[in-house]
């Protein structure tokens, strides 16, 4: 069949939308993406890839029982805190609530397990949120507040 | 002094930037607002003005050692924490770091205190982490991250 004028366009359009609904993915699962990939990372013991998660910023920063900030600063938290696999455990993200703020920025707020063995200090756990920004790199943590 | 054409329009110019200059308020000292307020109305034992600072939204989450969802909800936690004047101690935000998330989001990052007597609890504090949306009624915290 050869298409005349407006089938021809309608033919056009309909090829370009579902082009686009295959290729688009939603902001959401792009943020999800990245607590998805510190979760691997973080459990194949890769503490430098789970960092690929935040911006590579002076800003970048962490609140827990005190504030480190600065990239830097907060992989030196992590490389103190959790010197060894056994220290690091297993690190479960979970009830992640992803929120839109704009086009440009993200929130989410959820719950983090680490399990471990007595000796390396025991299961933790608890809160965090986090603020993200879409950057040339894709979108990067710039603000983590966790909290046990 | 009769202006003519060209400088009748500088002084229009003139007097519109002046009035502008004068009655526009930054976001961040929008914002800012916010939190001064709450810390007074906490002062003067006034929990409900106190809450005015937050979005009278089901949304609205209060994350701390456990979440509570919903503005009842987050009312309901600070009058059952702080039931008396002698528990709601003198509070007193301090570092707050304002970031605009585009036009319509803006997060603080602060501390706060508690100053009490021993009897009604000692003092406490830590950090938390608020987000705010620019509502009909102003700026509104919609999630409230607080660590002690």
């Amino acid at each position: 069949m050869i298409l005349s004028g407006p089938m021809w366009r309608v033919a056009v359009l309909g090829a370009a939308l579902s082009v686009c609904l295959l290729c688009q993915t939603k902001p959401e699962d792009e943020v999800r993406g990245v607590l998805t990939a510190q979760q691997q990372a973080w459990n194949r013991g890769d503490v430098r890839r789970f960092m690929e998660g935040y911006e590579n910023s002076a800003g970048t920063t962490f609140v827990g029982a005190e504030v480190r900030r600065g990239y830097s600063e907060v992989l030196a938290r992590y490389l103190e805190r959790y010197p060894s696999r056994e220290k690091m455990g297993i690190l479960t993200f979970s009830d992640l609530e992803i929120r839109m703020l704009g086009a440009a920025y993200a929130s989410v707020l959820g719950r983090w397990r680490l399990e471990r063995s007595a000796e390396a200090g025991g299961a933790v756990g608890g809160y965090f949120t986090l603020l993200l920004r879409k950057t040339d790199h894709g979108w990067k943590i710039f603000l983590d507040h966790t909290s046990s």
